[in-house]
């Protein structure tokens, strides 16, 4: 694994030599776990690559735990009290160069002033750094994928387990109880957890893409189940709608349900290297309009996935992004109708040369538990 | 309920007056739920208030949600799809006042940058708001202290679940399984879920403060459980540490444990209205530093509690707030060892004006399971 770090860190270095930077300001913890194998949450932690010397800010929190998980060993680990930003001027002041890029997308206002004027005392200059690790996560290699298909294999057999349920095991369950019962199969298949809070919603409910699971008992109706897991710190993310019985409400709901898979698969069909994220997004948007669901597919087609659940590539309208060989990301139309309902279908795929390569196996045909 | 936020938001008002701040700019979820009764997570919400209007920024994908939940029925919901902020421009371009108020601690310096940029060029002058809602939040109200009260009441009960176990029982679990049966039971309790990723750490994973549960096997030692529910939208956090078994470790053991628990209680008896967070931390502090461990207690002595697991008032060295009556805060003292292992005893309490309540009533002395 030490090669694999260290790889990465040199990518990084030739990136910056080339944008003529001589140092970089990290402050995004999944950034810093990629580039040191240091995996904080929210650990407030900082690194700092200079020309000859990488640094690595923690508390006391996170000291041993540091100490213990760089794979690096070249990299110094600086234990701060009270104020991080003293201590990395402190360590900037022993540099000659005059430039330094910082992660402007990753610090608060109030506390990016503070660290400009801090800087800016030092006769420093500062560039942002805008999204230089983000974008370098954001093609996957061979380790992360391995991971990656691991992660989503446990969330596709998840899905499996609950497609052998009848209605009658699903309709004992309220929202809240689903989305855990999905959390304890995840967990089973052996991820170390769900990626993200799980949206489990019933009829309803959803219509409302961020719907936060409730105590109401399912009972004959749509569900839709939006889950995914960590495996070996990488994600998985995935969209099931499923019917439990044969109602007179789930025929209505055919009809958008087909015209949201249908959008699904001819974005799938066109997504490969080359093609941008907005034209990507414009396939199935484009369909999904021509039935007259536009002004009802309010979110974007997908987002990457990787260390953290929701990263770079966005793909939603007008972005310009062009899709990269080994990109992995979500395709996820929906159509959500006010006070009636919704569908999302969410799959994940691998963008290669000539196509893409879905990670999951497990159906997503109009599917009626039971029948 | 309406009452309730239409109150706050008037408090809220009275206090801009106050600072001769005719609009705010409202950017913490937590602060716009609080306000408004809208509960969005990471939803990228904007709050503005001016002085004749409410107005609540969301995006598609919480747009039904936010119209069904605000229980203000002066709030305007408004749709916004690409850029937030210029939708946000547009509508204060509508005013003559020339000043806002924005939570600058709540926006990446690049999006601050860009809202600067914006406002600026309409000639408005910029104002932090600093954490004048989040100050607002730290004196919790009746119907907050009652879901408090019963958030913390489910945690109690979990830990109560623990204590029954015999030692064969916690010995069949892996640190993640023992996270995910401590999740279990809060949800089986009446929780919305865990508030927090669960803590369990074994033997030697006890001395960093934020382990990550790993598949590592219980075996007779030191079990450190740092756990937490939602109960209403209002979160709980306990910290536990036992012992499975009474073998050689567990002696020496009990030894920090004894100092921790006396910290712990040195400080509760102190907490109280007039205080202040640092020295109510030194009287923790202190303690374990006269008896050698100064160096091993390298995190704060507690933390508010609310909407957020971590709010204000931060009860730390040297912090200078003053506890006010119901304010809802944690004690949670803790020695650690590098290579070793650690102790934490968490409680939350309620601060009244001449003492403190304690929230939980499951025991915290020296525990051996099965003895």
């Amino acid at each position: 694994m030490t090669d694999l770090f260290t790889s990465r860190i040199k990518n990084l270095k030739k990136i910056l030599g080339e944008k003529e930077l001589n140092s970089i300001i990290i402050l995004n913890d999944a950034n810093i776990f990629y580039l040191t194998g240091f995996h904080g949450i929210n650990s407030g932690s900082i690194l700092l690559i200079t020309d000859d010397s990488i640094y690595l800010l923690v508390n006391f929190i996170y000291l041993e735990k540091a100490e213990n998980s760089i794979k690096n060993k070249g990299i110094k680990v600086v234990l701060y009290s009270k104020d991080k930003f003293k201590k990395l001027n402190e360590i900037l002041e022993g540099y000659r160069f005059n430039s330094v890029a910082v992660e402007w997308e990753n610090i608060s206002f109030k506390n990016g002033y503070k660290l400009k004027e801090l800087l800016s005392g030092q006769g420093k200059k500062i560039n942002d750094a805008g999204g230089l690790v983000k974008e370098l996560r954001s093609v996957k290699d061979k380790e992360e994928i391995k991971k990656i298909k691991d992660s989503c294999s446990i969330t596709d057999n998840t899905f499996k387990s609950i497609l052998k349920l009848r209605p009658d095991d699903i309709e004992r369950l309220s929202e809240v109880e689903l989305a855990f019962y999905l959390e304890e199969l995840l967990i089973k298949g052996n991820s170390s957890g769900k990626s993200f809070d799980i949206i489990t919603a019933y009829d309803k409910g959803t219509s409302m893409p961020h719907y936060v699971p409730q105590k109401r008992y399912i009972n004959n109706g749509i569900v839709l189940m939006d889950f995914g897991c960590r495996f070996g710190n990488y994600c998985s993310d995935m969209t099931r709608t499923i019917f439990t019985r044969n109602n007179k409400k789930c025929n209505e709901f055919k009809k958008i349900y087909d015209i949201v898979l249908k959008a699904q698969l001819k974005a799938i069909e066109r997504c490969r290297e080359g093609i941008s994220s907005g034209e990507l997004d414009r396939v199935a948007r484009k369909f999904i309009s021509s039935k007259g669901y536009g002004e009802n597919f309010g979110h974007g087609l997908g987002h990457g996935v990787g260390l953290e659940v929701h990263e770079e590539p966005v793909i939603n309208k007008g972005v310009k992004t062009i899709l990269k060989e080994n990109m992995v990301i979500t395709i996820e139309p929906g159509i959500y109708i006010k006070n009636f309902g919704g569908v999302r279908i969410e799959d994940m795929v691998i963008v290669k040369k000539n196509k893409c390569e879905v990670l999951y196996k497990s159906r997503k045909d109009f599917f009626i538990m039971g029948l």
